[in-house]
């Protein structure tokens, strides 16, 4: 028997329509790429979001037809993308930080039609889209004014585009499961993967992340997004903070630590979520300039393992509670967080740190389980290592052109991480799968290991990789690049890690090179220094060839 | 084109295997009906509310069946919920306060297999259940060493029903659009009406819910509702606290102050619902015995209008905020938070009052109209009065045997009161839509009359109502019910009056009664008053006869 509530589709139109109008005149703030702060309100980014919709709409864009953006955090992308979504077409973010063969490669799979871009990334853009033809529109993010004489004259501006069009336009209707965005993961191994939300999706996270534990966002804060929006969907906030009538505060092109500090400040933010570099630029400038933090109260840090020290830095020095979150673009994106439980509550602030370095619990939507390779569920007991494995309405079960579903027979995504969960139900990331260590039928952190050594006084960086050995499977390899000027010998490192390690993990070698590579998003890149190492013997193996 | 999400259905068994598998430990604490204070866990209510699910199975419950409860907020009133919906039967809360002849009226038309009930209302049951065919078992809320002799054989106790059955059975697995809850209306006019609530409604419900500007639970809050769970779901925190893993702290029988406010401070609660008659009690308790609120940080009240002196109460002395809420049983229940908004929020404490006298906002998910007769939107002015209008997820259709929809072309449901809607989005109840005046093409509230002339120092109560006129179609008539000893003229209350409404709001009358009657509710049964009134006609009307 089914029961009797109305048929209320979860459709995005619905959350700026809400904000429109019950937050008519809630303040949305741009840090605009033409250089100005620009002021507008969740009433007019609707108006105009509809003009966006009736652009598409003439320009001949059809539900499920692919939009890319690739744009800062602005006001105009907001309009973007609630002007795409609300027609039943799929809002593609396109990030700008990938190479522009990759770029070209993701727009050729996802077909894109129309490209609404940020005035810097126009160049790359001309120079490269002669390799995607599927785009007929390239829709500049600014006016007429700044048209730049550089760009043909099919080349649009925003404005113009938008300026003729109507500010009404019918909104949803359709089917919650439609697709609403697409974003292609960064792709480590392979080619890049689209994953296409569905208005369902979102619209369930945005719920999910207004809970006090996760967000927690009310209509008096004001939130500054550094996530950007082509990066997992700036972590919900374009949905959340409209959805709850919350001041929006967007950086635009400038996320160096002065230009935040100066918008957390002016505009009163109370609220912010980015990576932990950005936090450590923004505690160097307040290092630096004897700034202070004088509205902010919560930041959440997520994209890496936060350091204690950023967490310390902001509870110490500043009175901002630092939330540890975890998530990947494949989970809308956010799936655990490390929100105080009442047991960890309870404990005193030094213990509570153990708790705050992990990357936390989850909300209630995300189902969470370690699992060991033959697939058994691994005990949540802080010890043992599993594959993380996570379960919802916000998890991917496939990808876009992928062919088929990407989870187990339980319905469970494999992240690629491993993790291990303590007694108290907060979650570690100890490693990525194709990270970690088999030696013997057990695993070894090769991150773990790496952040103990990359802690001796003589390393700029280290990386551990797993190398064959005969007859443990895989032992560890030490890779280390000194400071300039410094010399060491790799007992040096050894007896670093006597102690804090188990025996059994030490590393069976220590090799210093000139440099450790690192990839786009700054991470060392393992997988080239796999490639490097590839024709490596342990000494023993060496001894006996 | 639709999403590549995962399928994970929004039913509820999640909610209670989230709390048990992330807050295992958290404390469910019963004020028992037997006595003494009873602790349980999280994990123990999952793993009884999978013993109920089999006792039901054993007992050849089956998808669809109505399994009714009647009783109090007790642990084991949760597990029998949970147990219920789990497998896809529906939870029928039978309201204990109704007349024995409209409980049996509900039974029939529900047609309850079984009924779980706390031992104060097996007596009434028993004396009646002749009348309710359907009815296969009774099974009493408590263990065998406090079975009733009176009691006949065949009523079984709750521990010895479920204490045989295994802690294994498999949950969910349907459709989340299936009928999960059931619950009447009282019935002020024609017969109760029966709202089928879907395990998706109450889902969202509790994702709406847990927003911080509506309940906005963490896991570190301590919930009492007073609230019943047989009153429009205990406002949904039978699923909202288990969602956070927030410790809930169940009130039993006893709703008196001094009860609430043992329990308040015995068990650290930071949050509690109620109706403003409970407030007032508690109050009255603190004044009388100099008791302090030493945890509670927050408390809503709904279910009628709150009277300003409990706000400041609360506020001034306790240093606890209150939340104005507004729901019905027709839509799960909650739609519109007194929360403040950021323009609100700027106000001085004494211009919030205003807003926090209203009944509020909605929160994303809530759409809200008023409509005027002829089914245009009215402004959102503070001024014009309209037929108040919801949308959304948790809104009812129609209901159980009802046939056919309930909403309006626009897809709204009319919920019979009249409200204005001010320019910063603050909803206010003026008035039951049956009771509104209609004089002369425009509307006069009955209650804002009666609460000025309440206030008149000689009253004890007052009623107004319309009443048909020749040249208006309805003036307001005014009944007063003295203060015991008091005498009084109409025209007291008239002068009373003047200057306060609108001239053309004075009643055209005032009429002395011995007593005003009262509804089971304790509010002004107007019904009654219309009856005893039909006859009545104004001096005018009788001159010119």
């Amino acid at each position: 028997m089914l029961g009797l509530m109305q048929d209320w589709p979860l459709t995005l139109d619905k959350v700026i329509d809400h904000a429109a109008a019950w937050h008519p005149r809630r303040e949305v703030v741009t840090r605009s790429i033409e250089g100005p702060i620009v002021r507008t309100t969740y009433g007019q980014i609707q108006r105009r979001a509809k003009q966006v919709s009736n652009a598409l709409l003439s320009g001949g864009i059809r539900p499920g037809d692919r939009v890319a953006t690739m744009a800062f955090n602005t006001g105009r992308h907001l309009e973007c993308w609630y002007g795409i979504m609300g027609v039943g077409a799929v809002c593609h973010t396109l990030n700008p930080r990938l190479h522009p063969e990759q770029i070209c490669w993701i727009i050729r799979h996802a077909e894109d039609r129309i490209i609404l871009v940020d005035p810097p990334f126009v160049p790359m853009l001309l120079a490269h889209l002669d390799k995607a033809p599927s785009v007929q529109k390239l829709v500049v993010l600014t006016d007429e004014a700044h048209r730049d004489p550089a760009w043909p004259a099919h080349v649009l501006t925003y404005e113009a585009w938008i300026g003729v069009e109507s500010e009404t336009c019918a909104w949803g209707g359709f089917d919650e499961q439609t697709a609403a965005g697409l974003c292609y993961t960064s792709g480590t191994t392979g080619d890049p993967k689209g994953v296409l939300y569905s208005h369902r999706s979102n619209f369930l996270h945005t719920f999910m992340s207004l809970q006090t534990d996760v967000m927690g966002l009310s209509a008096t804060d004001a939130v500054l997004p550094v996530v950007p929006m082509f990066h997992a969907n700036a972590w919900g906030v374009a949905f959340s903070a409209p959805g709850v009538g919350a001041k929006l505060v967007m950086p635009g092109a400038r996320m160096d630590g002065a230009s935040i500090h100066e918008l957390l400040e002016t505009e009163g933010v109370t609220f912010s979520a980015a990576v932990p570099t950005v936090w450590q630029m923004l505690l160097q400038h307040l290092d630096a300039t004897g700034g202070q933090l004088t509205t902010l109260k919560k930041v959440m840090i997520g994209g890496a393992a936060c350091p204690q020290s950023i967490i310390r830095a902001f509870d110490e020095r500043y009175g901002v509670q630092v939330i540890h979150a975890w998530g990947m673009t494949e989970t809308s994106p956010l799936d655990t967080l490390g929100s105080p439980s009442a047991e960890v509550a309870a404990l005193s602030y030094e213990e509570q740190m153990a708790y705050r370095l992990k990357q936390g619990r989850p909300p209630l939507g995300v189902e969470l389980e370690l699992k060991d390779d033959a697939g058994e569920i691994s005990p949540h007991d802080g010890e043992a290592y599993g594959h993380l494995m996570v379960k919802g309405a916000i998890v991917a079960r496939g990808y876009f052109k992928g062919g088929g579903d990407v989870v187990d027979d339980d319905g469970f995504f494999d992240t690629g991480d491993i993790a291990t969960i303590d007694a108290k139900g907060y979650m570690q990331i100890t490693d990525r799968a194709k990270d970690v260590i088999k030696s013997g039928g057990e695993w070894i952190s090769s991150i773990e290991i790496e952040n103990l050594a990359s802690g001796h006084p003589k390393a700029a960086l280290a990386a551990v990789i797993g190398m064959p050995h005969p007859k443990w499977d895989e032992r560890p390899l030490l890779i280390v690049q000194l400071k300039p000027g410094e010399t060491a010998a790799g007992e040096e490192f050894l007896a670093h890690l006597e102690g804090k390690i188990a025996k059994w993990w030490t590393p069976d070698d220590v090799v210093f090179v000139e440099s450790i590579p690192l990839g786009a998003t700054g991470k060392i890149d393992k997988k080239l220094i796999r490639k490097q190492f590839v024709d490596y013997r342990f000494p023993a193996a060496r001894a006996a060839q």
